[in-house]
């Protein structure tokens, strides 16, 4: 690996030149981690809804062209000046959500949002010189949510790396970057479920699933999937779903439904898809005095949610989550200890695998009923 | 008071005959309490925005003829059958808010929302035998919250009686009936504000002052008052508000004005208008990561609040509080004692005091900014 170190690497990466074009593989030129950088060699991705979408041009904040990926493993290659906490060799996943340790939000023990990096990921930049580290025949391509993990080399910045046990396998572990931990940690640390508790979760994609297997290891008695895709149902039950309802089955308003089922509404609910009306349904679904529903899924831009306030006057609670509420660096390893314990699913989730070379079908694939995840093999 | 025990009273009580007419002061026959029952002298009672909305006839609940009234404190007169709790001669506040302590709600745990004659007081009668207690030469006038406390006897339910200490001086105390302990639980027990925490109210008439004082008590740090009203500023510092913000000195929408005031957002807000669009702003101009909103206004019928679920998927908490999450007949008595000790405000809410047959003319008053209390005498 001493070969590369300092020196620019050209590999080959998924480019999105404009939003909705198929992705093309190309020669990328990645240039070396600067302070505080890190550069990984990316082993395996799956694809997530946030790069269909953002993909798809209806991001307002999507930046063409750029590298999409943010659930990955690798093995960091270099590290820049100042890095201490990895070095090359290190077994890590790329945390779209930072945590640097220091920052107000890091700091204030209420949230696992952190605010170091933002303002440079969030315009597909670096923070040193707000630049890009990828580049075609020197024109530059912007990085995507501080991670860009659909190139088989990439730079990140320090405080989004997790590392992790060296030996956990990299093409399971790459689906602890996104969605499984937001499952998982919207049940746990952001509605803490507790035992006995009845739960509805609405969408029984990966995140959903997720949620359900959160919700078992919680000690919830009831936990209800809802799906308009009735083949999810077999599947949930493995997650640990008990029951079922799919609101094609049924004339009332979905909320009714389930209001009707539990003798006055779930203890908490889980919008898993990203559908603003389902979002107020899970709401309305919640029990009078203590209902609280966790908006999981994530909405296109410029839509809203609406309620009755009489809704939460009477004691139901909104809230949201993001990346579940783990903190990346320290979790995510715990995360990985988990599954290697065997006391969470990861294996369960991957439906496909595929290679860098056939992510543009994998995406098709995406909106196929029987995909969860697919894991694409960077270097085959 | 042995005399009229298992009789018919005939007193003065406000009768709203139909929505919007001026209320109008009659002879009422007051049945005997049944099982269960506690029939009260009303010795004073205050008015409060939720006697005007229904009154208005804005309330789809609404019914007519009512007797309204929910803020208030007396003596009972007799008891009806069963009833152990209190007995003729105990002072006490009749709560719109019922604690059975047996029903699913009051033995969760998580909610003061009683759930055991709703279904009576909802409809304007008693639970035994759905049927009012209130007549004018035998033409039955609803019950109005349970309560109906314009009238000089009034007929609640047992599980709606909080007996208090019986030096509390009635004219000031009728008041922990509805709007402090509203306020003051918003602060304490719906959003459990910590030292140090910065704090948005919106609208300081006797609720928001309230949620300022609960703040100050709950050692917030910076307490920023909202209201279109420059007049209530002066005296929301005496509540404990730091600083003022009137929406109409600024053109920037006021969830940004704040925001800019406070780096970031605020740790807690509090609507205590009953404007959606305020609700709105209350939770926009939360912190991200932790600021949590709650709604204490009640809104007018239909209308609806609304936000990007963004808002929530990045960490705020959007919340709602009746009656301050107060368990009524646990927890008024509580209150009265803490007013006995000093430690808190009531006398200091109270700006008129008048006689029943003042009552359209306080009404009117509640338009005015001068006012945040009027108490009636009701036997003068
Ligand atoms: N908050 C976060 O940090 C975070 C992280 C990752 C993903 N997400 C979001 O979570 C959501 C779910 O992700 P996923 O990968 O599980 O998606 P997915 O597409 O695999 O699953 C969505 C499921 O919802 C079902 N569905 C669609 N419309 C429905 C409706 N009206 N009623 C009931 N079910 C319906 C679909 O049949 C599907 O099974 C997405 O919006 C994604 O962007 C959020
Ligand atoms: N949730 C509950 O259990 C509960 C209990 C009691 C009262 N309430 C509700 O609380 C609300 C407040 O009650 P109150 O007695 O204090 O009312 P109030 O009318 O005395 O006070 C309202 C204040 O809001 C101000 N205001 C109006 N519009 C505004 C705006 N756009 N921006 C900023 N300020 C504005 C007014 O100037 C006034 O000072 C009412 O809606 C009432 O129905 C709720
Ligand atoms: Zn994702
Ligand atoms: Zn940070
Ligand atoms: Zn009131
Ligand atoms: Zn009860």
């Amino acid at each position: 690996m001493a070969t590369t170190q300092g020196q620019v690497i050209t590999c080959k990466a998924a480019v999105a030149w404009e939003a909705n074009k198929p992705l093309s593989i190309e020669d990328v030129q990645v240039a070396p981690p600067q302070a505080g950088e890190v550069r990984i060699k990316i082993l395996f991705t799956a694809l997530c809804h946030t790069d269909a979408y953002t993909w798809s041009g209806k991001d307002p904040e999507g930046l063409f062209p750029c590298i999409l990926g943010h659930e990955a493993a690798g093995i960091v290659e270099s590290v820049g000046e100042g890095v201490t906490e990895v070095q090359p060799g290190d077994h890590v996943i790329p945390c779209y959500q930072a945590e640097c340790r220091e920052c107000k939000f890091c700091k204030s023990g209420k949230t696992n949002l952190c605010g170091k990096v933002r303002g440079a990921t969030g315009v597909g930049v670096m923070m040193n010189d707000r630049k890009s580290r990828f580049s075609i025949n020197g024109k530059p391509i912007y990085h995507f949510m501080g991670t860009s993990t659909f190139s088989q080399y990439t730079v990140v910045h320090d405080v989004s790396v997790a590392k992790i046990d060296p030996q956990a396998p990299l093409e399971k572990v790459c689906l602890l970057g996104c969605g499984v931990p937001t499952g998982l940690g919207a049940v746990w640390n952001t509605a803490k479920v507790e035992p006995g508790s009845t739960v509805a979760v609405f969408g029984l994609g990966t995140v959903g699933l997720a949620v359900a297997e959160g919700a078992k290891a919680a000690g919830a008695s009831r936990i209800i999937g809802v799906d308009i895709d009735s083949k999810k149902f077999d599947i949930a039950k493995k997650f640990g779903a008990t029951e079922f309802v799919n609101p094609k089955d049924h004339d009332k308003p979905i909320q009714q439904v389930l209001i009707d089922l539990t003798d006055g509404g779930v203890d908490y609910s889980f919008e898993c898809i990203g559908n603003v009306s389902v979002m107020r349904a899970a709401l309305e679904c919640c029990h009078k005095g203590w209902g609280t529903s966790v908006i999981v899924g994530v909405a296109a831009s410029g839509q809203e949610i609406s309620t009755r306030p009489f809704q939460l006057v009477t004691g139901r609670v909104w809230k949201g989550t993001a990346f579940g509420g783990f903190k990346s660096r320290s979790q995510v390893p715990w995360l990985v200890d988990k599954y290697m314990k065997k006391e969470i699913k990861v294996d369960e989730y991957i439906t496909h695998t595929m290679t860098l070379g056939d992510i543009n079908e994998a995406f098709d694939l995406m909106h196929e009923g029987g995909c969860l995840r697919c894991v694409l093999e960077m270097h085959a």
